[in-house]
Formats: structure tokens, sequence, C-alpha cells
């Protein structure tokens, strides 16, 4: 079993969050991935500077200004201390975006047909997994920021949850094994009541989901979040979890 | 032949030099490591940030606030903004600080006999030729940034001439072939006369280093950048150049 575990800016941007985090995430046995966010640091340095971050629908608008500031704060400074971290927990870590050693291949998202220009967000076209498993298989921990190339230079601001995604995706075309997909987020998985942490959904199948979405118990952000999950089971990722920090066994599985 | 190519700060962080030096890496033939600095970027980031740059004989006092400054600039920026350009070049390369793949191991600077706390800066115990000689058996241009750890979960600012000649010292010491290292800076090479780029000195030996330093000929910053070649050479690299971007093969000549 190969195990790419997603963690949000929450986790990673709170020093005492991400030292639990990383104590949970040694224990995953087997070859890991682990993908991070970091959009409130970066909002807070873009702020910092004096630059306005513009968000439609939930998504970033990535000038080159916002480039700047997500190449630094992304791939350097929540990468690398992660990174960091890991070494001294026995764990030889590898930060990486998907421009390094060109492991994710993207293109500049093009004007929406609304006419909404997200910028330098990248769409992803395509994804190394032979590359991925290759430094799983010499026993390094490949630790991913949501960042890739365009082939023309350019780096490109991408989905941290979509290039968890993108990562297990690959790893299951190329690996005989299974591989697992686990969101982490600050509430222990679903909830059919977001206020009540103990109604907490054990599973949902894509015949729940729809019934969820339809009688408005799953609403909002956790739509795509579970439309990514799908989606990576009919691409041959075995099974999807969306949990917390400290039961990455438990949480919500979703299943075909 | 392995070439590691060292690239100052005034070069990566001008895009037009910086696609000048690129170019003419891409031409470099065989297996090549690319270190670069960052320090000018590093320096307008904090002041925009109001943070105070520290400097004692032109090291930089690394305090926490200048950590996650050089952790972004070095670390994510600029470390990245070559590897994208490197791809966009048919270059496959793969950008790293030491704490990756823990290739460079490190220790905090102890505080100076003169009471002077370097704050996050590393001085270097080893280096693991064998993992980057690995990556370039596969194909895999490290771009080396001037950072590593300390293996306690912390990040550590190493100087980017002591990273090259780390990095050369590593791979001679698991190559059967030749490694050559590169210090690129602005001028043609060592000069006679600063202020006549004709007066280039093609070959410095040991002896004639000392002469030159009696004489005056040699002085501040190239004192350091000298002794660091030597000491590559005593360490095993074949040969040291110090050298224009424009002119890879040229310069100066450093040999015992």
């Amino acid at each position: 079993m190969i195990s790419v575990i997603k963690v949000g800016g929450a986790v990673v941007e709170d020093p005492a969050q991400l030292a639990i985090l990383l104590d949970e995430f040694v224990k995953v046995e087997g070859p890991k991935v682990l993908v991070h966010g970091g959009g409130r640091t970066a909002t807070q340095l873009a702020t910092k500077l004096g630059i306005e971050s513009k968000m439609v629908g939930g998504r970033r608008i990535t000038d080159s200004d916002m480039l700047r500031i997500v190449t630094m704060v992304y791939g350097g400074l929540v990468n690398k201390n992660i990174v960091a971290q890991l070494q001294a927990r026995g764990v030889n870590a590898l930060g990486l975006t998907g421009a390094d050693m060109n492991i994710v291949q993207a293109h500049r998202r093009p004007i929406t047909p609304e006419g909404i220009d997200f910028g330098y967000v990248g769409d992803v076209d395509d994804a190394d997994g032979e590359r991925i498993q290759q430094l799983l298989q010499n026993g390094i921990t490949p630790v991913i920021a949501p960042l890739t190339h365009d082939g023309k230079g350019n780096m490109l601001n991408i989905n941290a949850d979509t290039m968890a995604q993108t990562a297990a995706v690959a790893l299951s075309s190329v690996s005989v094994g299974d591989v697992s997909l686990t969101y982490c987020f600050e509430l222990p998985g679903v909830l059919r009541d977001a206020n009540n942490p103990d109604s907490l959904i054990s599973k949902i199948s894509e015949s729940d989901f729809k019934n969820l979405v339809a009688d408005g118990t799953i609403s909002g952000g956790m739509i795509p979040k579970l439309e990514n999950a799908f989606s990576a089971l009919h691409a041959g990722v075995s099974s999807v979890r969306i949990t917390n920090i400290q039961d990455l066994q438990g949480g919500t599985l979703i299943c075909k």
C-alpha cells in the first residue's frame, strides 16, 4: 500500500498541529507521499507586502506578484520546514514541486467563458508516476508543494487537493499494489451536522453522495473535495479518506 | 567530467543575465550541478517587510525572521524559477536544499570567540555524494539552494560558495572521473586591476596566490573565494575556475 496524504494550510501553518501531523505521518507504514497547502501564510505575506489577494469561488487569482508569493511560501517556507522536520524524525524527505524532475505537466488555465483570468494557475495534463515510484523505491518520501510549471519557464499555482489526487492517480497507474489517498482537514471527517463533531458519516458511496448533496447535508467546499475523491477512485486509486490529522485511519471513507 | 557551477545573486536575480547563464549552462556537456545564491532578493524582501539585514564581515546574520526570508527566497523563489526555466530548455532539473534527501549534514555555527552569533547559519559536516551522483546517473540535474538543516528540524543558511565546494568535493569522493568546480561572477575572472577587464590572470597556483595576496593584487572577498578553491582542489576536485557566465570554459583557472 502506498499512502498519499494531503494536509491543508491550517495544519501546516500551526507549529503545534504540524508537529502532531508529522508524528502521525511518521507512523504510517509503507511508502508515503505528503502533499501540503499553505494559502493562509501566502495571504498573510501578500498583505504585509501590500499585494491584494483576489479570490473567485474560493480559488486564488494568481497574478505575477502573487505567483512570486506562492512560489516563496509553498515551494520554500512551508515545504522546506516540513522537510527539515521530517528529517529530524528520521524520514528521508525530498521537497518537490511538479516542476522538479518534471513530475507534473500542466498548462496555464485559459480565461473562463465568464471572462475570469485566474492568472498563473495550472490545469494538470499529466504526471510522472514512475519517477515518484522510483523515489519511493529508493527510500525517499516526497513532500509535494501545490506548484508546477508550464513547460515555458513559468511556475504555476495548483490546487493542493488536485495535486494530491494527481500524485495518487499517477502512482496507481504504475503500481501493482494499492494506493490510498487521505485528505486531512480540521474536522473529524464529513459531518451530518457541521456543528456536531459526533455526527461523522463513516462511509459515503457515490449514490450516498448524490442524496447527501440533494438534501443539503453536503454543501460548499465539501462538494468539490468529494468530487475530487470520486474522480480519484474512478482513475484507479484504491481508497479515499477524509479525516483529521489525529486519526489518519479514521474519518470518512469514500467508496464507489 | 562532472561540472559543478556556482552562480551568485547578481546573475540569478537579473532575468536577462539568468537567461544567458542558463543558455550557457545547457551547453555544458556531461552531468552537471547548478548551485545558486540569491542574497540581494533576500535583502530586498527583508527591507520590504521591515526586517533589518545584519551583516558581519560580508556574512549575513540569520535570525529566525531572516531564516524565513532566505528559506522563501533561496529555497522557493530563486530555486524554482531556475528549475522551471531549465525544464523549458529541456534540462530535467531538480531543485534541492541540503535538507532534501539529507544531502548536506550541518550544525548551527557556534557563537564565535569574538561573541558573534550568526544565528541559523550552518557549518557543513558532511555531504552525500552518492545520492547526488545517483541523481546525475538518472539524468537529473540538481539545482542546489544555499540552505540545509541541522537534523533537529531547523533550516540553516549556508554560504553559496561553500555549498558549491561541498557538492564538488562530495562528488569527487564517489566519482571515478574528474569533477570541475566553476564559480561564476560579474567579472571575467581574477583581475590584476579590478578596473581593467583586460587584466585577467588566466592561471593561479597556490604559490602565485600567496604572492598576489602579499603584493595586494588579490584582496577583499576574492581571498576567501580563492581559499575555498584551493581547499576544494586539496579535497580531490580536479579543477576550479573563476569566470563569467558568458565564458564558462575561460576566466581564471585555479591549480595546485
